[in-house]
């Protein structure tokens, strides 16, 4: 069957997906526990093959400590369903209850989105994370991996999808795409799939933004900053720096780029400088900069650039106005800081950063669902609408208007005859 | 300048929109309502042009009455801006608050959308309401009206601006565009706006959402259904159909297709037929209902029209599951309703339509925002991302995440030397 026959047949199937029990669903994820308990030496010998194959390609290491899954990774997926299982259902909230009229009740319930397509580099372990949290949050899903865990994605899949079916839920809630031509075939069911999720690089992000017309939630780049504003605390800001270049420079939420307020640029740069070298960060800075530390020179057009490696962009500013209008156009909207012990200047770098996270005295690294306890994250997103930030499984779900009546008709509230009351309750 | 160059300018003006006080927003509304009634005659003086010219272009009555600007209209506009200023500010709330450990607390506060493309078809007070919703809500609007009203767009947009301007707000947080090729230009600012917003025709709003990568917030379809349950009140149900066809045919609300169950259809459709004759409805109909009631037979693949006339599209089916599963195929996910007396299929029905509005024993027009208490309205979308059905303000904002530490790394609770708290407040 082609993708958009399979997304087709989803879309029909997802109102039974969201009418599903809290208890169904839940049974489901435990039942996907066990599955995944049960089967893990065959899932490890999957996995073993893409392994070889992937040393066999000379894939980097990095890549394949990524498209490993061992016992530890195995255990961290089961323990992440067990604190899915045990959170509160997403579904049926009442978000809103208003009479409008006597016997003619309104309510705003939250629901599923419905059919999400969720496209990922290779990671065996986010294939069971997000299907996870499909099933918590009663979505339907297509799910397509990275060739390089064909394998592991495989037989991961069949076990959740199994899993899922003998629990009694509808055998078209889950499907995979394993061929990379299906990519662009998913990209097309804007009729069908109602949101995508694609977590890999920003190449690859940038690819599946411009190419459908199905909203996406991500985020393509994370060029986020740090600004050193006159009055510092010069321990805490090299502190702060140095976990959020190096503690995992490949990540979103690494700084790339340090703007420092002129007045402490001759006393503070030295000391970044220093720290960095000792970390082995490599620094480009504006000719400005250079004049105080040895530094690569670099224009002012290149700091739109996300390193996601152990280099970094130094630029100096008048005040924490021109450290927020530089933000506001070069970076990317994720997440940036300002390192400041004057309130009026934290203030207004909070209220006017344009970003997903505004951070003051703290690392860049923050910005994660897991560390601002969501528990599972579906990716962070930097876009402003639905979800924006670190997203978790509220970011799956929409909510619909149900709205109950005794044969009432706008009419008679048209004319006059009646009139609308809009009680809250 | 172009829209481009002036979409970049909107861009970085937004983050000083964002941050500014609700005093000061109200008081450019306040500064708005005074204009336009300070300045009424020149807007009718512009408005009569416009009148004048479309009658010289033999534009139809319909979309006459509709361009007209009278003192009803302008005092309806003031009248809800008055209302407007009276809701509660919907920036700068608090929707998490959350101590992630000692000293470093998370917040997640409501904040504008950014910059926002409004694109809407002949209406002049369209161009106030949204003006309002965009600065009660610390939004920058790119406003672009059709042509058949130029005159009074100009000359309300230039009052309006000017009031804004005086009573403190960013020059540039509020632009027209007014030639039509400007469109395709606003299409193509993905960069710097954040969201569209059109309202006006399935086509136009159709043309939009297949020519930008920009968030659009909005219907093309409004495929309305109402299917009569096997339990049911006949009287209850011809006059909600009465009401849901004829009161405004016009409405992307209006029911399109009425679904019979087959076990009344002999009794219900002559009763239905009989009422809708008497209102000037013309009957369509598939095969089986020809052979009830005199229509004209259409296939089955028709189902998917919008007539926005005074003509209904009737069909038979066996049970509530066979009605939710043809409105979840051909419908538009706008509003639909189910007549009955069966609380099991009630609930069904409610549970399983994956529309913004599933509505029990009445009209399908009851689906806006007035009428749902909201005050003002952006639109109604029928998209499920951020906001669902009809949009009040808070569809305007989105939120950020500020983070407030004292020199937290992530390393320390990477290594186990700090450990997450994650207490509410």
């Amino acid at each position: 069957m082609s993708i958009s026959e399979i997304a087709k047949k989803m879309k029909l199937t997802s109102p039974y997906v969201a009418s599903s029990s809290a208890e169904l669903r839940n049974d489901a994820l435990r039942a996907v526990m066990k599955a995944l308990n049960d089967n893990k030496e065959e899932i490890f010998a999957a996995n073993k093959k893409d392994l070889i194959k992937a040393e066999e390609n000379g894939i980097s290491h990095a890549v394949i400590k990524r498209l490993k899954f061992d016992e530890g990774k195995l255990y961290s997926c089961i323990e992440g369903i067990e604190m899915l299982i045990g959170l509160p259902d997403p579904l049926g909230k009442v978000l809103l209850d208003r009479q409008l009229d006597t016997g003619l009740d309104l309510y705003r319930v939250t629901c599923p989105i419905g059919v999400i397509g969720v496209i990922f580099e290779a990671r065996p372990d986010a294939l069971v994370q997000i299907s996870a949290l499909c099933i918590k949050s009663g979505n339907c899903a297509i799910l397509k991996g990275g060739k390089e865990t064909t394998e592991s994605n495989r037989t991961i899949f069949n076990i959740i999808k199994n899993a899922v079916i003998n629990a009694g839920l509808p055998e078209n809630m889950l499907n995979q795409a394993e061929a990379h031509s299906e990519i662009d075939e998913l990209l097309a069911c804007d009729k069908d799939v109602d949101l995508l999720i694609p977590r890999g690089s920003n190449k690859f992000v940038s690819y599946i933004i411009n190419n459908t017309k199905i909203p996406v939630m991500g985020h393509a780049d994370g060029i986020c900053h740090i600004y050193v504003d006159r009055l510092y605390d010069e321990k805490l800001a090299l502190n702060v720096i140095h976990d959020a270049k190096t503690q995992y420079c490949a990540a979103c939420n690494a700084v790339e780029t340090i703007l420092v307020n002129h007045s402490v640029a001759a006393e503070f740069l030295p000391k970044l400088y220093e720290m960095l070298a000792g970390a082995g960060v490599k620094v480009r800075g504006t000719k400005e900069v250079a004049q105080i530390i040895q530094c690569e020179v670099m224009g002012e057009d290149e700091f739109n650039t996300e390193y996601l490696d152990l280099c970094l962009s130094v630029k100096l500013v008048d005040d924490v106005k021109e450290a927020a209008d530089h933000i506001n156009y070069f970076g990317s909207h994720h997440t940036d800081c300002i390192i400041s012990n004057d309130a009026t200047a934290v203030e207004y770098f909070m209220e006017t950063v344009d970003s997903a996270g505004v951070f003051h005295n703290c690392s860049t690294r923050f910005s994660d669902g897991f560390r601002y306890g969501f528990g599972a994250e579906v990716g962070i997103s930097t876009g402003k609408l639905h979800a924006r930030g670190p997203v978790g499984l509220e970011g799956l779900v929409t909510y619909k208007y149900k709205l109950f009546g005794h044969g009432q008709i706008v009419g008679d509230y048209a004319s006059g005859r009646a009139s609308f009351r809009h009680i809250d309750r």
